[in-house]
């Protein structure tokens, strides 16, 4: 590819977005490995929350708010949804872009920004060099998708590596390590979450790995019947998702007697939270670059 | 409606098909209940398998071959695929369809086939009375799908009440119920056969029911982990398929060692296989139907 | 290409359909075309009007006009629509399909026949070996279209030169030349009539050639004006047509007082009807063929 | 509609753009027209031709341009393309869109921005309170497009009382009123023009409407033909463009030999510039006004 075709190309890093500053570590994790993997390539960050990208433009024109949290890159405050996201970087000339989604499992948000890029994708002007994209490619989710060079179940295995270290923290504390995922009450992706957790569990023979989700199937209750079959009384608590933001704080951690916490605490088990989202761990940030690295692959794009 | 416009209505119903003749009863029990219910709708069979509609068109010009099988339907020996099924109804002035698929689960096989409906239903002629179709709706698999107003747990939850002959069966062997469901190495749909059998497990909490899929996850080796875990010894193992054919005669009860009654038997477990598919349960028949209605219904259509 | 996959390959001719027996020869005349041009490759004749179907449907149950109508090929009195005669194609294991329009201009029918191949075209199976289709292309109408490779421009000038039979006959008359076209209400078309009949001006000067329409622009009325301009005595009136079917018949040379020739006679002009359809010009038919061989070429299909 | 849901509403007016500052005004006519029509709807100008927005994004970094151009708008400084335009509106939270073309013919332009919003409109989220889009809706060029409610002929019908004062104009020099239209030599649209100047030529019989275009059917030399029959000998010259930017001052009145008016004068007609757009045409941008109303009528939102 020419240098100029290069030039062309762009990352659009998908994104629900979080309203907690403190969460944002998680997402800027995975757009900083994005950035350093590809150097001449710009990473445009979108969060698809309309009430997300609200909140941080409110906060944009508070001073006091600007002020207190310098650690806030400025792309947050005016970050865009996926749609004028892809259009302005369309509109100042690039015309291959790789969209990452930072989703971790191919379900409602997946495919709706799959129907944005599949819409984008079906303009055809009638002379060919009118087109608005050259190139419009879809990476996958962290657990994988639909796809047939890359079977999710290999994404799945992957994942389970990427997460030794949480089940080397859970055998330090000699605790079953128990992750919530979101879930989707409509969508049915849990078992996508079980067979990891399935996967981690041959991993890790001496973790007993389980997974629930805060919506749909499995739920918690699945998950301390699994705890109570198999005696354990210890329990690490993380979330199976991209950024320890409200999720994490409120219904897992949360002080609330509906938090997975204080559930897991009334039902007599030891529990330790840990407030990580996934995109900390440097080897799952990994996954989403090569996922960007092989879409672009195969829409015959190299990202540089 | 008014009586003219019922004339132009019809259900294809899609299967993938069948080349054992003795497993027709799963998918004509089904068929048969479709006309019960709608007496004044033609229904048409469709099976998707190039292959096995090869294999019956072969033997319809085997005479034979069609004495010997007096049981087996004229539709069947001159059976379409879902598009030529499709076209010559709309050939015929049928411009109001309704396609209902016999597939268990929202994988591969379903999105192929909504693929099919999503593309005819996408001619749009520039008069609208030149439209081929006024309505051609999809009927949700038997585990449902992502649904907004039939969210596909309720459907499970259906599934698990239909099944309710099934427990009480092994029940009565005291055995635990093992489903082979078909599963998928590229598709995801483990989730939704372990949902059904945790609702089976509740609604049933007295018979261990597990299901496992001979390709993808969850494995017959999951399902023998949690056999073990709750120290069961007998299993009363069923086809989680529509029909009772090959994989049901071959890999779930065959003599070769792979079959999952040898390497039960080998592990240890007491095997009592019965061969029959679901579509046989008159009430997992009655849910196609449902589907089908309720299709109908969402596109302004009263089935007769 | 290997022998094998060429088997594979048909051809679809679809028109709209004429129920006048007489007025076939245009129709079979292109057909004939097109089988003594790619004779490894079967030709299926589509009629799009519902109502002309029905009209041969009902003629093949009357043994007494069938008998009456030796010339008339059993395949007429079967006659399906696009979407069946497609479907039956793919049905048999025909997978690359060359569809090619009889239209004379790239309006409504056209449109919709673009719409129908377009939808069927767009089913994506999730295994690209499960697709309905490998290939179907759409040939282009008499007077092209939208085309980067082949201007319309080029394919009317190439229809003037194939019509070169009707400029020497009007010239031997000493007659102006008047083709009715069919036009349309809705769907602008006019102005490649007006092209096409300004190029044979070029091509034959001797010879003053205008076009009317029988719905839209342009109308008769802005014939005669251009008659009355040149001062045009005699008149040679042709159907620009595929077939002299009843528009022939009835809306040119009939008894009616609205017809172009009772009105052309009553404003003063001598006219000679000439009931003869486009498709019965061999370099007509000769330029379908081509349309369809160019279609499969730009395809990747080459048709033997 | 309730007063909230007009804030969602705003109008897009596509256009080519033009880069001759002098010529902005047949295009702010229209915008203004539209603002005035429509006081509590957003209106946004897009220009489609990369060329012209980069024009004006650099001259907006020219402060002596700025400063010698105080009648250039801000908003063409900064001009954005029809993707972007629509998105950043989008992302804005209007959801309820009226994207009227400026285009006088449904030619190639109108086909590709058709495209555009085809490809938008088409994006389908799973759940539909999270589509981008309520409404978006797309108008009718000047000259109207395939549309059952309004007849292409009906609109060209309007357009040609609109340009009543050209013909006025040509009468008061006992001039023929030629246009010069922009045409295409791929996408065939010389129909309209010729369709356009037939009905001009009913309501004014008194003056000879002719037109001819840049590129394609009908040529100056069809004009000139055209002229010589009708004897005129003077010729008031006119664009029939929108605007009357470069094509009108090099290739319609322009010093070079092969502009028009060199070619028109050299073959012995008396010529007449006038260098104004159709925009500046206060009823023609009324019809581009009454064209978003009918476009946002037919989507069920009332502009106001």
């Amino acid at each position: 590819m020419a240098k100029a075709e290069q030039q062309n190309t762009a990352i659009v890093l998908a994104t629900f977005g979080t309203a907690t500053a403190s969460a944002l570590g998680g997402l800027l994790a995975v757009n900083a490995a994005m950035a350093a993997a590809f150097p001449q390539t710009p990473v445009k960050l979108a969060f698809t929350s309309n009430q997300i990208r609200r909140i941080w433009h409110r906060r944009a024109t508070d001073p006091a708010y600007v002020a207190a949290h310098p650690q806030v890159p400025a792309d947050i405050f005016r970050v865009q949804g996926i749609l004028a996201a892809i259009a302005n970087l369309q509109d100042r000339g690039h015309d291959t872009l790789v969209v990452q989604p930072t989703h971790i499992a191919p379900a409602e948000e997946f495919h709706d920004l799959a129907a944005y890029v599949r819409g984008l994708a079906s303009i055809r002007t009638l002379k060919p060099r009118w087109q608005p994209f050259k190139t419009i490619a879809l990476g996958r989710p962290l657990l994988g998708t639909y796809h047939q060079g890359h079977p999710y179940a290999d994404d799945i295995r992957l994942t389970a590596h990427a997460l030794a270290g949480d089940a080397a923290l859970a055998r330090s504390h000699d605790a079953a390590l128990v992750y919530m995922g979101h879930g989707n009450r409509f969508f049915p992706s849990g078992g996508l979450y079980l067979e990891c957790a399935a996967r981690m569990r041959q991993l890790y023979p001496e973790v007993l790995t389980l997974i629930g989700t805060i919506e749909g199937f499995p739920s918690l209750a699945e998950v301390v019947a699994d705890l109570r079959l198999h005696k354990a009384r210890r329990v690490l608590l993380k979330p199976f998702l991209l950024v320890a933001g409200e999720h994490a704080t409120r219904d897992l951690a949360g002080p609330d007697e509906d938090s997975w916490q204080s559930i897991l605490t009334r039902q007599g088990f030891e529990v330790i939270p840990v407030l990580k989202g996934l995109g900390e761990h440097p080897a799952v940030a990994r996954i989403f670059v090569d996922h960007a690295a092989q879409a672009a692959a195969e829409a015959g794009v190299e990202l540089r």
